[in-house]
């Protein structure tokens, strides 16, 4: 029996009640014989309330005050969990990010982890205790000033703490039963995923699917770490996520992981480009100037009779407002006629490493939304990935459509089965 | 214009307004040209409500990790200030207690201050900041785990601070004006000091008076740090505490300083005990054993028919029950034939150094209690103060009495003048 670490998300701890039992949960794997770390993140809201709080005194919170405020946050969920184990008669020792040794870059809000030097949590560990580890946080190199490490952090932490540590797999507890084929709140079909390889994941992660942040998939696949999504509310397994499947698992990898959806992004056209060398650099050198990050581009065929093109991207609706600004401040520089805003948009995208040996696939999806009567608007796609681009309103159709499509549904008799020229 | 420590107590901060508020104090104090290190307290009830989950979770919740636990209340306070000074356009940075370089050895829940290093406060103050400093915690000396100092711990981190930093003043600010003569909730008639020495603090301290606790006073007379008590919600001069009247100010030291009053100890009587050698270490060794604090002691003379004695002394009334027990289950080691405990008890204490050169003061004080009907059950004296112990329903009157027979009243023409030989 090896190392495990256990990460669980603030629903798990939401109060008292919940801290006593994700403690059990902690002993329990402990008694069957594993060292255990924990990463906890704050319970329930306390983060919101904590933001709430920064902006009653301070219109844009930020910076490294913004950071000391927001980890109070997971040192009271860590002291209370360890409290919890060790009324249960186990020992529990709980460490701050800096004392665990997480230290980061000095970019407040939004810290990049550079090393973990776990030397406190391996001493406790070698004692026999449960170590409890803040999520979320660490320590900067330089000035030694606390950093939070932005939004899933803590499960970066779990992460980056089973790769220092060697863990055998890092499981993740949140009040989900795992990843599924689709989002369950939209395709009532949807199926729990009992395995799939990193690529997968990471490609469903960028599509939109919000049980795993790309960042940690991204993280456990460079150092190897299993990561295990499952539930905190009940015994089940959930989704593994590794390179191969982990032992005597016969989980062949499926053509087709599943179908994520994403209606948090907006489109916005720069319409009337000249089509000549340099114009894209400078639409999107302007865009980066910004710090907006965008998802797709689309450069249209430019119209003989003009000379002038449309370039389209996609990037997050709250981004909308700065990168109209900057572009509109650069319409000459740039040279384009005017710019159109879109966030009535979805994106639908269709995941599966078994794409890249299967033509069909493309086909197939292409038919299946136009079955449905969706209308595309644009088009992305990358070896084992396509997303294409709808009315925000025809999402949800489009999804179940696609997910019937790929014989996804929980209750098909099997999933699609392409040979290896497509059909 | 000198460096400045400030000391805000969590009814100061207990919401965003009162943040705001206190923010604008600290920054009007830098524009008068000081440096400014600010220490601050948990908003408001946050502590308690701390303690109340941890309570949820643990049955007796204590040591490392509940320490970890407080800690959180006082990093969400001194962020939020540090942001909302920033809001006001000067430059503020928040620091932990171990980051401040507050050293504690290892007793979590109520360590004790065991070297102050505030090199980072230092170069943070020299590079025009304004440093919040969290208090009540520290970091221990062997472990560099977190600890706190205990009730009302962060007056004593700003009193150290003050002491490392060499300050001109350690202002404590509270939601009282000062220190009174008598608690204003039971004399009307209590008024303002303006200056009191350390020693009439200390006794006054020690004998109930709540603004300032004891532990602080002892270390701001250790390092001669003079303290300024007053009040956050407006712009008074407060009480300062000091070896000697400050700067230009022309203050009498008063013959009596004031009277003090507690009712939160309760009154154990060992019946008859043998007068003979070595009883009562019998029975204070027991006490002592069982880790329990004790104030006053009186023994009766021994009733010569019998060779028989009582020893009785007061404790808080929350140890009552282990004093108690530790006893009966001495009681055939030390030797006596019951015990009697009474939790209806008040102590009222006359603090003043001009009761050494004034012996008219006890006779006064006593006749006092006697013209109120006041009972008096044990009497203990030191050389600048006289307390006795009365019923408890009788403290509110015995203290009004006592503070009209020494003129204390804030109407009355002056103090009463004692020639050097008492009347």
């Amino acid at each position: 029996m090896g190392l495990v670490v256990q990460k669980y998300g603030g629903s798990s701890v939401a109060d008292a009640e919940g801290i006593k039992r994700v403690a059990k949960r902690i002993v329990e794997a402990k008694k069957n014989g594993h060292q255990v770390v924990v990463v906890v993140s704050a319970m329930g809201d306390t983060t919101d309330e904590l933001i709430d709080l920064a902006e009653q005194v301070s219109p844009m919170p930020a910076g490294r005050e913004f950071d000391m405020l927001l980890t109070a946050g997971e040192r009271i969920s860590m002291a209370l969990l360890a409290m919890a184990i060790k009324n249960l008669g186990h020992e529990a020792q709980s460490f701050t990010g800096s004392q665990a040794g997480v230290i980061t870059d000095s970019v407040h809000n939004k810290a990049r982890i550079i090393d973990v030097t776990p030397g406190r949590i391996r001493e406790s560990l070698d004692k026999g205790n449960i170590a409890i580890v803040a999520g979320f946080q660490g320590v900067s190199q330089d000035k030694k000033d606390i950093t939070t490490l932005g939004r899933g952090g803590s499960d970066t932490t779990a992460v980056a703490l089973a790769a220092a540590l060697d863990a055998e797999v890092c499981e993740i507890y949140t009040d989900v039963d795992g990843v599924f084929t689709a989002d369950p709140r939209v395709v009532k079909k949807a199926r729990k995923i009992d395995w799939i390889a990193f690529e997968d994941m990471l490609e469903l992660a960028a599509s939109g699917s919000k049980v795993l942040l790309h960042r940690c998939v991204e993280y456990a696949r460079r150092y190897n770490i299993p990561i295990h999504v499952r539930s905190s509310f009940s015994g089940l397994q959930g989704t593994w996520v590794s390179s191969e499947p982990i032992g005597d698992r016969k989980v062949e990898q499926a053509i087709i992981s599943g179908v994520a959806h994403d209606t948090s992004e907006a489109k916005v056209t720069v319409v009337g480009v000249p089509d000549k060398p340099g114009e894209a650099a400078a639409i999107f050198r302007t865009i980066s100037n910004a710090e907006i990050n965008i998802d797709m581009i689309v450069q249209n065929v430019s119209a003989a009779s003009t000379g002038l093109t449309d370039i389209s991207f996609t990037l997050p609706k709250a981004e909308g407002r700065k990168a109209i600004d900057a572009l509109e401040r650069n319409k000459e520089g740039i040279g384009f006629d005017s710019l159109r805003y879109d966030d009535q948009i979805g994106k639908i995208s269709l995941v599966g490493a078994g794409m890249k040996t299967n033509p069909g696939v493309t086909a197939d999806f292409f038919t299946a939304l136009s079955d449905a009567g969706v209308n595309i608007e644009l088009i992305s796609t990358s070896e084992i990935r396509i997303s294409v681009v709808t009315r925000a309103d025809d999402v949800n159709e489009a999804v179940r459509a696609v997910h019937t499509a790929f014989g996804l549904d929980s209750d098909s008799d099997e999933a699609v089965v392409y040979g290896g020229t497509g059909r």
